[in-house]
């Protein structure tokens, strides 16, 4: 049997394109002691693995991938045969090899963004994938980002930057549910269109002038709150918004994924002149919560109140077309790619 | 009578020079109803004055001073006139209407970093211009930093950058007497000498070589902490050496005071990988921790274990020698004008 993965054909340079990827078939190997094989059904495509593709990587990172390594990412497959005695045949679990048909996967599995080991899902009647979107890492992030990060409460005014994403979206709607004042930006007007009709969430389209002018038009008084998943102009723009005392979570940024030389905000003095806190975080390291999270974010989703979108890519063959799509902006919501048809 | 002040001649392009500024002669006014006038005694000489000299400031700071505008700054003096029930002829005060002989303070005086109306002061035994140092807003800036927005504990290795300067080398020194480890950067050799001869703290110039090698020579597993008085290429360093759940306190941004388009760290991507706390913060926003820090810091200075040292300037007429050997770094602990003699 074969089994066909993602990997880095060649370093990319700026944007990254598809001839920067490949999609490779090798034999799938046998299960060593203590691992298990899975047959992976729904992989998550997410922005990060971008910064792997680069030649260097941020201090504190995983270490650049390699031409010739295979991508990976948060996954979740059934274990179709196991030398673990944690795992049987049949288990659903989640785990950090993504972009691949098979996985060979240890208890001691690469770590991705503080996730680990795989652990096994127990989704009731709920759409299995959810647990990479909504209920998963998606759902920590925007999760511990408010609540955590940004101890959001009442009173104040939040502006999510890539609001129509996966943990955008998710964040947006969280703080307003919450009872808190939620502005978003996002790339394209069908995405202020998504925000502002479907999700009840005043946004706007960052192409459509300088960020300052859009940013006071939605929040003439400033803002007190900052989820940030872009950086760059985005940042500095959310620095010189900021009422005293307010607060920056620094979850992605995305403007630098692409070149790395993008210098950081020219205004970060701001912090001193008004007090301001930034703290970057990553889910995995409050993988504490996720029980949390999960009574609360799916209460949401099951009374309707919490709105979840998907772009779903089918097959292992559309994976690179899959982050290509994300990466530039053309998905809303979570991007998957199902393997299970 | 006649008062002597200094304010701005004209705007300065790149480093600050004598001719920018100039000494003025003009009639002693009037205390008006509720104002008092007050003798200066002792000129506290800031860094931060630089950055209202530059013709934008950031957004939150107090407005740029315009050519022909008056300098202002902390300041001790006495009362010699009064038209103030809250004052009388006598009382020793600090204000914030520093760089001049007389000034007239109103009970609204102008806040200078969120100091604000004058306050009288009672030196008891102790010298006076201690008020302006380790007892007053360099004080309070060091603890605040440490305590406050680092909360710093023992087991922590804490940087702190222009280590001999008012701030720097009491937040070193009060850091160590609290039982954490910590490393300085200063700028020249006989600083390096001081630092770890006088104070007891292991130091490097940060001349002598690439800041990475530096730190690493001093802190070869990384730091906690880093309490910020530099901005620009420290603040780089600092991100790159801080192990995971690391702070930064940003108090001060010297290296970008001269050159409002320093841009910021092109590595703040690492505040994620590294799950990093920011935050900036000045001493005035946090008064009500003025007497827990001079009770701490008066019994320090009283037996000893902290030295403070003072580089003193005499008249109004050498307050513009002092800024600029105080910016240029020729300066060491407390820069101080003193018009009493």
């Amino acid at each position: 049997m074969m089994n066909r993965h993602v990997r880095l054909a060649r370093r990319p340079i700026g944007k990254l394109r598809s001839a920067d990827l490949e999609l490779v078939e090798t034999p799938i190997p046998d299960p060593g002691p203590g691992e298990v094989l899975i047959r992976n059904t729904w992989l998550s495509i997410d922005p990060s693995i971008r910064i792997r593709l680069a030649d260097t990587t941020p201090n504190g990172y995983l270490p650049p991938l390699q031409p010739g390594d295979e991508l990976s990412g948060l996954a979740l497959g059934t274990v179709v045969a196991s030398r673990s005695p944690e795992f049987a045949i049949g288990d659903l679990v989640s785990h950090t090899l993504g972009y691949r048909e098979y996985a060979i996967v240890g208890t001691q599995a690469q770590t991705i963004g503080g996730y680990g080991a795989p652990a096994r899902i127990d989704a009731g009647q709920l759409p299995i994938q959810w647990f990479l979107g909504p209920l998963g890492s998606a759902g920590l992030t925007a999760y511990v980002g408010l609540f955590e990060i940004l101890e959001l409460t009442t009173t104040d005014v939040l502006w999510v930057s890539s609001a129509a994403g996966a943990v955008g979206a998710l964040a947006a709607q969280l703080a307003k549910l919450r009872g808190t004042t939620v502005l978003g930006s996002v790339g394209s007007p069908e995405k202020v269109a998504y925000l502002r009709d479907e999700l009840g969430i005043p946004a706007f389209d960052y192409h459509d002038g300088p960020l300052p002018k859009s940013l006071a038009a939605l929040a003439p008084r400033g803002i007190d709150a900052y989820f940030d998943n872009v950086g760059g102009d985005h940042l500095t723009a959310a620095l010189d918004a900021l009422r005293p005392s307010g607060r920056i979570a620094l979850c992605g940024a995305i403007a630098g994924y692409d070149d790395s030389a993008v210098p950081g905000p020219p205004n970060l003095f701001t912090m001193v002149s008004k007090g301001l806190r930034m703290r970057g975080f990553r889910a995995g390291s409050f993988t504490h919560l996720e029980d949390s999270m999960r009574r609360e974010v799916s209460g949401y989703l099951a009374d309707g109140r919490l709105i979840h979108r998907e772009s779903v890519f089918d097959g292992i063959e559309s994976a690179i077309a899959a982050l290509l799509a994300m990466l530039s902006g053309a998905t809303v919501g979570k991007t998957l790619c199902r393997l299970d048809t």
